[in-house]
């Protein structure tokens, strides 16, 4: 008697989460140390010691305060504001507090911005390979998910089948880059053409077409590999943050939307955000979580811990006789299958306790993702697992 | 260029909300002693010492634990066990950690239960006086509101009415006990004769009926009144819950569902709510919040303070020729307009800066809500403009 929408995911339930689930399973029989679960990006960085520090210092302010009701939907004004300038400082933007919506995470602020836009039938394009979670976002709303194909040498979007695939109907376009699952960071010059792309677009329609910006992992990069602040590139941006990776706090929900005044109707979607934003049934980010980002906006993450993980499965895997593109940010890798049927292969690497999500997962067949948030020592214990696996192979 | 379901909301907005807002405003212009707000129940009771406490063990805790995604969407399975043996204690239900879903606050519980359960048409039965989120709530997923209309004697649900109003679409009933807003308990009696009045349709519809309840202020009851825990009268009963009022922590948004053995396919809707909860965006119920409940579940909210507030407030009003049902629970009070037009004498009341919320938002037009989850010096000093508003009528 459940919603017939829901028997078909309750039924193919998030891969991901099914094979972490697995591993829970796995590591209660062979032990958590035999079991190499590449499987959730859930960091294995602890929060920094300032996350911390915060809490201790908030503590000790009027608890009403610090666990109320904000007076907006959109968050604290003072956290909004302490955001907005730190944006500013680093991206030479110039965002005020009314620009900042604070959502539970950044899948909270996703469900917001795409609430906030849609009507049924609308189409919002995604590059594939994608964060599969957005499927569920878009049909929450009653839109069309349009996949672009990967283009699976570099992992940039195909621009010509984007602009050929944009139609009257295109309401959104949703980015994620740094990539989950590729690790691929969209350049400046792809941001510089796709927003050109989308400017004729919208001359074309007379329609709006809203960039979503999705960048939980902004400062998960590596090698000095900068990414682009796309709101400077093209007007009709709205971009959605999260701490959890950035600050290892992904348990917490805590993340924010920016939509900035150079949006089409700019006030009418903040409004409007605010609205989603208590309707949905978030009401507003977990207030005590609010005031700890407030303090810790020039608190990092680990990224050494992750790039050492990056450098040390990316070496070992060319090593085994694999293929993959070098992740430049996020932690993750998408490797090539050996054989067609990712599935297949995924089901292979589970005898070694190899734990691997499959690309079909991010409409990318034949590829599979493996999250590097873990343990150092679960990878340079998985390797000599992925050699015996290889030689099933090569 | 906002979705058009947003632009009738955006343009009214919640009336509660707005006249939250409009308390701030003028608690700017006329000093925050010189207004009385009785608009939203954010709570004027800190949240007890035990929170700070919980906060201040749990930060010696891993923070990878504290912190990170939890193995289940439902949350951490000993919050949830921690919650099922603690109900069980208080009212001798025999729930598993399985039965409990943590959730954001009850609004993201009940947004969580509406998905999993409502096929676009299907009928959400709610009893005016209702808490007017639901209405978006049920919108959110193409559900149909029916309402029952008060009885504006006793605000214990109409039975002849909602016997008629069940239809073959009939897919939840949603009841909210202690009342918002009319703080009215339903009494066994009631519960009891309307679990059979459902059953029976369930029988001659061969259809499942699910019963919400929504109980965030279980706890905040007076005199000594029961609350009956509905799972015991009728199989079909989802509970949703929330520790907003209980422990002060609305702004913290933590909350659970109890979805017992006892519903039809129970399984399913264990494994739908899962889902739901990931797929909105919420993900999972905020960890660290989490982590407290399961340290304070015997803590308690000062009753007593709420209490006081109630009997001032109450024999205040009467004294000043209003008349209104006295609340046995929750912390809010529903007294008659004077006149026909309810807006119109909260228009009156705002000139005494009395800030009330009209009883349209909760489809009971000709009454107002005083939310008394305010500072006792609030209602002290409010009265006199009462007394001076009263004059304007009697």
């Amino acid at each position: 008697m459940i919603a017939k929408k829901m028997e078909h995911l309750v039924a193919n339930s998030s891969a991901i989460r099914a094979m972490f689930e697995e591993g829970n399973r796995l590591a209660a029989i062979y032990g958590k140390e035999n079991v190499f679960d590449f499987s959730l990006g859930n960091p294995n960085v602890a929060a920094p010691e300032a996350v911390k520090q915060a809490i201790l210092e908030i503590l000790e302010e009027d608890p009403l305060a610090v666990h109320g009701y904000t007076n907006s939907n959109a968050g604290y004004e003072e956290v909004r504001k302490a955001v907005a300038d730190s944006l500013n400082e680093r991206f030479g933007t110039a965002f005020a507090s009314k620009n900042i919506t604070m959502t539970v995470g950044a899948a909270g602020g996703l469900n917001v911005i795409l609430k906030t836009l849609l009507n049924p039938g609308d189409e919002v394009i995604v590059f594939a390979p994608y964060f599969g979670e957005y499927r569920s976002y878009v049909a929450n709303f009653d839109g069309v998910l349009v996949e672009i194909s990967p283009d699976t040498q570099t992992f940039q979007p195909k621009l010509d089948e984007f602009e050929a695939k944009i139609t009257p109907k295109t309401k959104a376009v949703i980015v994620n880059t740094p990539n989950n699952p590729t690790g691929v960071v969209y350049s400046e010059e792809t941001m510089k053409k796709m927003a050109a792309i989308m400017e004729a677009k919208q001359e074309e329609y007379k329609s709006e077409i809203y960039l979503i910006s999705d960048e939980p992992y902004r400062e998960l990069v590596y090698d000095g590999v900068e990414v682009p602040y796309l709101t400077k590139y093209y007007a009709n941006t709205i971009v959605g943050y999260s701490y959890s990776k950035s600050l290892s706090l992904p348990g917490e929900r805590i993340g924010y939307l920016v939509i900035p005044d150079e949006v089409k109707d700019s006030e009418d979607v903040i409004s409007a955000a605010n609205v989603a934003n208590r309707i949905l049934g978030f009401v507003n980010a977990p207030t005590l979580q609010q005031k700890v980002i407030a303090k810790c906006l020039d608190a990092k993450t680990d990224i050494t811990y992750y790039d050492r993980n990056r450098e040390t499965l990316y070496n070992g895997l060319l090593e085994c006789g694999f293929s993959c593109i070098k992740p430049e940010g996020a932690f993750y890798l998408f490797m090539k299958a050996p054989i067609e049927d990712e599935k297949e292969f995924c089901q292979a690497a589970k005898k070694y306790n190899l734990l691997l999500v499959p690309g079909s997962s991010f409409g990318c067949p034949g590829f599979v993702r493996l999250a590097y948030c873990v343990a150092y020592e679960t990878i340079v214990n998985a390797l000599p697992k992925f050699q015996e696996l290889a030689k099933e192979y090569f």
